[in-house]
């Protein structure tokens, strides 16, 4: 009974709203509050005195005070000097029942956004598969855990000893920045400030940050005609026209792009896997000098060249400091932790970092950037190093050797001496493909595709055949397909060669 | 001698090389490399054999032949089939030295982002100072650390267990997501399906993607008058005009604004502590309503009402499903955890995801997501929010009692029963208020202040005294000062207050 004028009288829900919500003071101001807001109770009702409430319902007076105070500074209710307490929330009937949203008006950056989600990753991307070669990660049976975790324990003990002032470095932990400084420096071959090193949430966010950074709608920015998707998607995002670059054997073949922007992989061409000659490197620098441009180089698996040194970077040719470098620890650290890292002009470090910070202001990741600069410091990333590329490069030289042996027809293999998947274009027809992607995946076995027109190029579609939007292929199609195979074991790798052979052979009958 | 041709002989400087370098090979490649890259050994120079070269300075053959093959590899020599190998690289005498860039080309968000930039935290934000008012995290000595630990340890052997698969959902862990479905339920009263929450690093990530989402250039988007910076920015840097909305002692006045985009602080108005009535409330909704637009509200300290349940959020009277609610763990849990979270109208939940994607196509932080997910699920939160609950509590009665109390002259404070901060109007000029800021900071007193004037409100810019831009003031100045009290035990608050009643009676004297 919480209105009480008059003679009318309203009984509240209080004992059922008490059975649902355990805790007096909640039920007690839930059923007031849906009472008034339902209409039980209309505008100007006086409430009940706390004193009659309390007594009515078995409550302690100041449980009641303390759920009208509730009340009233949500404005439910409103208290009258000397008069008491009355409903002051007006109930309307809806004239109408009540239109959600069904549609959020975008800007035109968010429409192209939107629109972009329709080409992403179909949702079977993660789904288990017996012989995943189109995706490549770290692989953990392999991986030094426990001097991983070592530091992961040694730096959550750090964070909660600094207590308050552990807010972190939003460009990223600075004995971090000074271990990748001493990375690049002994194993890529140039000299880079910590100040010009920015921790970044995987290589993506540094692709989109600079695409939006660099470029104007309408204007034109540069990549490979095939290449990592997370680049046009960049591009387009940020309204830029896209100028596909041509490339062949020997990597992207320069042009004179009236842009101002070119994303590139020089080291290694993703994913054909070419190397790109001397010749062409000092002729993409002249073009970055001569256009004032920026080059976005894209390191994603320098750290395993299986002979010899890696190749350098093009950064560390480039004098003119044009060169934004991005590298990854993707393929070397556990998949869950999302740290990549940009290589800055000293021109470019500021704006950078202000476009990073607008979304984050403080660090993300805290722990494990502390954690990865201990595991760089003590020397357990280079000894980690160190033994993957011996047990990744049997697993390379295996798979170079079968693919083309046991699968030589189906596919032009590309040669290479390096990288963490094997190249192969498709020798035969769409259709034809479709039918042998088929075969393949219903005995487990999946791969990365790259379908490349004449029209243009789609965005890289990882996973074999059926993700693909028909509509968006052209006659002369190219397909290129590659594997990955670091997560896999040399056994793993010998079957899945062995499922495809068969697969070629069902093709054939 | 890397060269043999006819009579001349040129003398590379391995020796110097393997001292800098170690490694016979790293010492060899860049030895020869340099000599090629500075012209000592000049385009078409034939090299040495490797059986030479091998003997000259006692190296195997086949580190010289990998040498060989690294640098053409890279294209610095080529290899003509029975005659040799032979330098392939053009040294050219630079004519001018090589320019660095030194003002790189950004787009127009580039420039207003680089802009908004200079007007961020001063450097001594994080300073340490005895008494910190002007920041407020998490009390890390009343924190359940071991609880805590053991989640975080527990979510990384999840990690490593998962191995390849480990790769999370970019919308956020499903059981964290659900956790806080559940919490918002129980204690925010509103219902969210875990498919419309989306993991953000922090609220600020929200902010600055709703703004780029919903507003287009030169179009307008509504605020607090004074509020979190952030907002100003996010504001700024989508190339928005910002439209201050009024405020007074019951928060935001609900305007006529032409403008499909408003941030709000309903529960508890930023920096005031004004709570939103609920008349006030619904007139906002039928603004969105009516314009189609969206509103942001941000509730950044409801968890810790003070005296009953928190107030409710505006988006539990959204029917329209126009309300985007942001929430936080900063005040809860340590400030390294960078995790927030967006509950998104149906109709905004894809394109949401869309745009934080082409950041980060995969989970960020996803230990700590896991860790508490867990930590939720547990209950150890829920118990640990009921404990901050009465430390906290007794922190803010004793402040918003020793405030008024010594120092009532100063500034007029502002009453509340919640909230994380005590705000107080500066009474006086602002020539004394500088004056005063200097006394107090000189005796490791620092607080948190937003100016706000006639010709509108800069940015938040916390830290007493010393980081504003002069030029930006106005005549008509209010200054509004804010006091963090819980990361400072009881005795440290008297302490400051105490110092602060001493500096006021300099200032008098």
């Amino acid at each position: 009974m919480v209105h009480c004028e008059g003679d009318v009288t309203v009984q509240i829900a209080f004992a059922s709203y008490l059975q649902k919500y355990r805790i007096k003071t909640d039920a007690l101001y839930l059923a007031i509050k849906d009472a008034i807001i339902n209409g039980t109770l209309p505008l100007h009702t006086k409430l009940a005195s706390t004193r009659l409430l309390a007594e009515q319902y078995g409550l302690s007076r100041g449980i009641v005070t303390q759920v009208y105070d509730m009340l009233l500074a949500e404005g439910y209710v409103t208290a009258r000097s000397g008069q008491g307490t009355f409903v002051a929330y007006r109930y309307e009937q809806p004239a109408e029942p009540p239109r959600p949203m069904h549609k959020a008006a975008l800007s035109k950056w968010g429409e192209r956004v939107r629109q972009l989600r329709k080409n992403q990753l179909g949702d079977g991307y993660h789904d288990h598969c017996l012989y995943p070669f189109h995706w490549g990660h770290t692989d953990m049976s392999e991986f030094p855990v426990k001097e991983w975790n070592r530091c992961m324990h040694a730096s959550l003990r750090q964070m909660q000893e600094d207590g308050d002032v552990s807010l972190r470095d939003p460009q990223g932990d600075p004995a971090l920045r000074e271990a990748i400084a001493a990375y690049l420096l002994r194993n890529r071959g140039f000299a880079a400030a910590p100040s010009q090193i920015v921790i970044v949430n995987g290589s993506t966010q540094a692709i989109t940050l600079l695409a939006q950074l660099l470029v104007e709608p309408g204007m034109a920015a540069v990549s490979e005609e095939i290449g990592y998707a997370g680049v046009k998607q960049a591009v387009a995002a940020a309204g830029a026209r896209w100028l596909p670059a041509e490339i062949d054997g020997s990597g992207i073949i320069p042009g004179s792009w009236e842009a101002r922007l070119l994303f590139v992989t020089p080291t290694r061409q993703f994913p054909t896997g070419a190397v790109l000659n001397l010749e062409r490197r000092q002729q993409l620098l002249q073009w970055a000098q001569e256009r004032e441009a920026i080059i976005v180089e894209d390191e994603y698996d320098s750290e395993f060249r299986h002979k010899g040194k890696p190749l350098e970077p093009l950064k560390a040719l480039d004098r003119r400091d044009r060169v934004v470098y991005i590298g990854s620890f993707s393929k070397a650290m556990p998949s869950y932790m999302r740290i990549g890292y940009a290589v800055l002009p000293k021109a470019l470090a500021e704006p950078f970092c202000a476009a990073k910070e607008l979304y984050e202001p403080r660090a993300t990741g805290a722990v494990e950037q502390k954690a990865l600069a201990e595991f760089m410091k003590s020397g357990a990333y280079d000894r980690h190093l160190r033994r993957m590329k011996r047990i990744y490069g049997s697993r390379f030289e295996l798979l170079r050797r079968l693919l083309p042996a046991e699968l030589p027809d189906l596919f032009e293999w590309v040669e290479s001496d390096t990288g963490l998947h094997i190249f192969g274009w498709w020798r035969d027809s769409e259709e034809r493909y479709e039918r042998y992607a088929a075969i393949c995946r219903a005995e487990g076995v999946r791969w990365a595709v790259a379908r490349h027109g004449k029209g243009g190029t789609e965005g890289l579609v990882a996973g074999g055949a059926g993700n693909e939007d028909q509509a968006n292929r052209q006659a002369a199609v190219r397909i290129g397909c590659y594997f990955h195979f670091i997560h896999m074991s040399l056994k793993r790798l010998e079957q899945g060669v062995a499922v495809m052979k068969a697969a070629s052979e069902t093709l054939n009958k």
